[in-house]
């Protein structure tokens, strides 16, 4: 399968790489790493065993990677403009676009600029960072979820779900992608965005100060409610203590929305927060803590 | 009068100075800067008229000032402690304390450690900084609005606005002194919040940001609609869109407590945030924007 990687940050360097391995067709576009890898390789150093690649298949067009398969879309969704120009010369007509972005409007973008049978979507639940050009840091987890952009799993997401399985990766298909983002989001939302405006808090921080503590729950709940609200059904009860619980075990852990702050990178305001405050206003649903932070966000991180 | 002003930073030393010139008997507590108000005494850079102190009245103890007629306390609210040992030393049976400090909680709290008969409040709105030691820049206004701490104004009420007038302080008594801190705090919490919250943003900064002109908007609503719920009158309709078209023409202007947090001095969370926090859940009404507002400055700034 001819797979093409829009977007060789970690996320796209990481699996791509392991799809490589396994002997599937990949093609990374990079962009500034692409003298480097071309010259060094990409090297993965990762608890589930290093990759040291020589020979990488890199380019910098898609032209030149021409139509493919599958187009694993892994850019930041700061990004998502560029993606109007470089995805036509990869799209025939049975060409899978799978979107493995965070947050909300990914699909949708893709489905509006393309046509929407081609779009799936997936999310990656992993800890890792590009350390330098061509070098990646794997540091653990590794899951992926992927699903039609709704309804249950089509042929060809099993078939994706099986060749990524075939290359190590953890991947399982959802029967309701929406949901599986909306779920996310119950996690994102309030820890990602408050590491950032409570003044480069981990999330350590974050549940040791009594009051941030609370918000954190809070933030979930509006998340949850607003989830409900548009029609997904996540239970407040079941999830809210749970997660605060579980976090509790991630020490000084700091999300990646702070790493990219910290990094002076950009962070990705708009698909974590901004689509779901612009869904809330759009069905007049009260996120007030949501909307304080997105606007707070905008200023400090956009 | 005997009036001891017990916090001589920026508003004890400009009021203080007013006073003393007009003829009152005023006796200044300081500590930082005793020895360089005794030495060089204290000026008053103003466009109502500069003063040049050269004998101050200037003490490192309540003790030596002994029982006064009048206290103002213009301590910053984030020393309040040092209230329950520098008062006494002044307080007679007659003794007036008048609390011009911001926020809420302040008369209650002179009232809890001290007979409530003492007490009265009052609000400045004065622009003033100490630049130096023993020197104050008045840049505007100055107006005080003075009261009991609940009721109309008693006679003691308007012996002090007549002195304080008779000084050059435009001073007027009011009606409801908890309302029109209620009505100050519709200003401030959303402004001065935001300004540390948003980074380091000035009014004209929250103003140009479509969102953050939002959220100061719906930050005075939540402070409006937790006045009335604790029965203060003041109308969402009537004051929200002429506050932020009068804060329109503050340019640049940087809140009291952004002007604190960049010189790296305490901030007065507890009184402008965390008492009507705290009285919000006390009568179980939501206010969540001022609820992160404050988790969040408790960290950024407390």
């Amino acid at each position: 399968m001819k797979i093409a990687i829009v977007g060789s940050g970690a996320i796209g360097c990481y699996y791509g790489a392991r799809l490589l391995v396994s002997g599937e067709d990949v093609r990374f576009l990079m962009r500034s790493d692409l003298g480097t890898v071309r010259e060094k390789g990409l090297q993965i150093r990762s608890p589930d065993g290093d990759l040291n690649l020589t020979q990488v298949p890199a380019y910098g067009t898609t032209s030149e990677i021409g139509l493919a398969d599958l187009v694993l879309v892994t850019l930041k969704t700061t990004s998502n403009d560029a993606l109007k120009t470089l995805i036509p010369p990869l799209l025939g007509r049975q060409t899978i676009l799978l979107t493995l972005q965070n947050g909300l409007g990914n699909e949708e973008f893709l489905a509006e600029h393309f046509e929407p049978e081609h779009v799936t979507g997936g999310l990656c639940f992993v800890c890792l960072t590009r350390t330098a050009p061509g070098f990646i840091e794997h540091y653990g987890h590794g899951r992926i979820a992927i699903g039609e952009m709704s309804g249950p799993p089509s042929d060809r997401v099993r078939d994706i779900v099986a060749r990524f399985s075939k290359a190590g990766i953890d991947c399982h298909a959802v029967d309701d992608l929406p949901l599986a983002r909306w779920r996310k989001l119950v996690w994102n939302i309030p820890f990602n965005g408050l590491s950032i405006a409570a003044g480069k808090a981990t999330v350590e921080d974050l549940l040791a100060d009594r009051y941030l503590r609370i918000e954190v729950g809070e933030i979930m709940r509006e998340v949850i409610s607003l989830a409900n609200a548009l029609g997904h059904p996540l239970s407040a009860g079941k999830i809210v203590d749970p997660e605060i619980a579980r976090s509790e075990n991630m020490g000084p852990y700091r999300p990646s929305s702070l790493i990219d702050f910290e990094r002076g990178l950009p962070v990705e305001v708009e698909s974590i927060w901004g689509e779901p405050v612009r869904l809330a206003r759009k069905i007049g649903h009260p996120v007030p803590r949501i909307e304080l932070l997105y606007a707070l966000l905008r200023r400090l991180a956009a």
